[in-house]
């Protein structure tokens, strides 16, 4: 029986895109439709995403919309915008009658604003249309902006056999029934209840006495990152979104939180690497340079910085004191990798609520574990600084600068994200360049001073 | 109707701890039955992670086992640990009754070895046990370490209306039905249906007639980041687990997966910061300690290298070359950053399935891309050189020497994660002070060696 079982193990093979490429260059209509029914939207998109702009285009206009508005949400945002400028607002209205309310303003969000108007006005189902055009005056980061207007919503003075009938015409609108919504004669949300509780019910009893009333919702002006974390504590699949008067508008679907926190995670990664934008390995130089550049010069400048001050203390140009000079890439490196670890601890903290209890103790708390550490490494260092150079004033010195510069780097990785999280900004843009940086040259000054007043010269 | 609503925006307070603390010293079990009774398991988790491991111990025996094993499930997991050495074997084998088969078993694979058998002698559904002993069979990263053994399966010969019966039996214990598996009778999947297939469906037809045979399947031994992988990809909420005959064993559900794509950005973002062994804020300096201080190790060596390569051109400590030695943090900073940048692109993109084309053309793209980045870097940096210093020759040989270590630094960081990939090796260790270490060493090396060439010192 395994063989009527499609095959997830899906290889997106230079064979295959070969095969696609032949078929299209013969315009080879009917194999190229035979090959590509077999598979999934998602792996169609896999295949687009490596053909070039007119191959792609040559695909989307071969296959049915239905197909094709899920490959379109499939393909790499790079690409699915030069497509979507090969399409009329007409053949794009079509796509977009064929998605979910989400997707399908998703899809209008991304064309440029002359483009958006346009699309709209050729969308035949005036209800569509109607919630489409609602769903994108929404911020787009907002659990408005998230929501689809799919949804099975029942009101609470009906019974489980009526209830059943009409969720038949409803269900068939909606991709995935998680959970059927009751409502007051207002529209007001009032609980909820699953297919399975219909089910096991019987056909005379009143949904007023099914429906669970301890129902999670959001506000339709939630930020979607506290939706997903709402999403994530309890577990749910779904969640209905409602406006100031409890009026049920939407509902968001685990699946677009996956998405959600897969994009923060993406960025934050990002950033703590030094790259803004969003970009990935396939865009282009210039876009990646953009992305890139900017914290580049930050570390530029940071340079800068430790040349001159290393230049205000050339006077320790002395017989044994150069050997100082040697360590300061040691010290600078130290000073970043101590300050980008205890940032990340935080970072991730705060991102996760794991972070409780007030700035100070955990500055004490970081000024130990760095004091630990910092001892360690300062002991191995010392004894090789002694051993290679046989100086013990020497090594002293620079090993007790190491353990203060390692203090001072933990508790400015753990002191800005907070202050920034305090201030209401993201404490992730403290990760990183930003850290290794302000680390850098704030440690070579520090280790300058302690081992010239060490060494008394 | 709103305030018959369970409020979402719950607020762990320092007040409300205190208050759960009072009545816990005070033995005040209505009042504290009561206070709790109003929150969700979930919620009840956080307040416990805040209370001392008695007074956690001493809201679990209180609370009923239905609530308390799904607290346990939400505990952190250093608490649970603590809070099972507290319960006997029995106490344990009550709340993991409680659990779904897989919750179950995560929390019986996390006792030691020793009281894992005490644990599971003592459950006292038959089945319950059978199950959950299979569950611990299986490796914790693969599919079946994730999956539950709770699912509703019918068999293809059943009726609609025979279905329907009997699924209210079966649906009873499994807490969301997602998808019906549908099995032939030697228990290999054939399929799936709906719930909501189901109820549009007439009662007479036949199972075999409704069956959607192109039903995605992942096996057994399959890795969870996989399985992650293609549930996120093809939008699943839910998806069977089968063996090598195709027999149908357990089912995965997306919040589980929701948990799996968490922990693992989670671990790459520490590991990209020189964290390793996934612990949070809140664990003791010790576990930090160990987390922290390898990778911190591994900096000071590459500390010492840079150190000997500095004391190496010591000869370059003439006059106007004295001046080289300033700009060494620059350099060390620039390599890293670049490694970092480059490395972390590529990770993402091995980690997204974007990373396709040969190993040469992303190294010729890198290359191209730390050139132009160099270039507008090195052009700043001997302007600032020359204008501060009025030497073009030293202004030119730092800032040719900075093109070089650039250009380097990026082709280290794309090619060390795509080579220990190619070699099935995590190339998320790749990141984070591992890039920025040895290209402090190779980038410092490399600048003194052009900027000697240059000078004709």
């Amino acid at each position: 029986m395994s063989e009527e079982n499609e095959n997830i193990q899906f290889q997106l093979t230079d064979e295959l895109i070969e095969q696609v490429e032949q078929f299209i260059e013969a315009q080879n209509d009917k194999e190229l439709h035979k090959l590509l029914d077999e598979f999934h939207y998602a792996d169609i998109a896999e295949i687009l995403d490596e053909l070039n702009l007119e191959e792609a285009v040559y695909v989307i206009k071969l296959l049915d919309s239905d197909t094709t508005s899920d490959i379109l949400m499939e393909l790499d945002e790079d690409n699915r915008e030069k497509v979507l400028k090969q399409l009329s607002a007409k053949e794009i209205a079509e796509e977009v009658g064929e998605l979910d309310t989400d997707d399908a303003a998703d899809i209008i969000a991304e064309l440029p604003e002359a483009r958006q108007k346009d699309v709209i006005d050729q969308i035949e189902d005036e209800e569509h249309k109607a919630e489409i055009t609602e769903l994108l005056a929404y911020d787009e980061n907002s659990a408005g902006g998230l929501m689809a207007k799919e949804l099975v919503k029942v009101y609470e003075t009906w019974t489980v056999a009526g209830c059943m009938r009409r969720i038949r015409g409803q269900a068939k609108e909606v991709t995935r029934v998680h959970s059927i919504y009751v409502v007051n004669k207002e529209e007001k949300l009032i609980g909820r209840l699953s297919l399975k509780d219909l089910i096991v019910a019987k056909s005379e009893q009143k949904i007023a006495d099914l429906v669970k009333v301890n129902v999670d919702f959001v506000n339709v002006h939630d930020d979607v990152e506290d939706v997903a974390k709402i999403m994530a504590k309890y577990d749910l699949e779904a969640i209905p979104v409602v406006d100031e008067n409890q009026i049920l508008l939407g509902r968001i679907t685990i699946d677009d939180i996956v998405d959600v926190l897969k994009e923060e995670a993406d960025k934050d990664y990002q950033m703590a690497a030094g790259i803004t934008g969003d970009v990935e390995a396939d865009d282009s130089i210039l876009e990646l340079t953009r992305a890139r550049l900017p914290w580049l010069f930050l570390g530029l400048v940071g340079g800068i910085g430790a040349f001159l001050i290393m230049e205000g203390f050339e006077g320790l140009f002395t017989g044994k004191a150069v050997v100082l000079f040697f360590f300061t890439p040691l010290i600078a490196a130290m000073a970043g990798n101590v300050g980008v670890q205890s940032s990340a601890i935080i970072v991730q903290g705060l991102a996760n609520d794991d972070v409780r209890g007030s700035v100070n103790s955990r500055l004490i708390k970081e000024m130990l574990l760095a004091a630990l550490n910092g001892v360690i490494l300062a002991l191995f260092l010392f004894l090789f600084v002694w051993a290679f150079k046989g100086e013990i004033n020497t090594a002293l010195a620079i090993s007790v600068s190491l353990v203060a510069v390692i203090i001072v780097a933990g508790l400015i990785g753990t002191f800005v994200p907070l202050f920034l999280n305090k201030r209401g900004i993201d404490p992730a843009i403290a990760t990183g360049p930003f850290i290794t940086t302000s680390n850098d040259i704030l440690g070579i000054l520090l280790y300058f001073w302690i081992a010239k007043m060490i060494l008394g010269i």
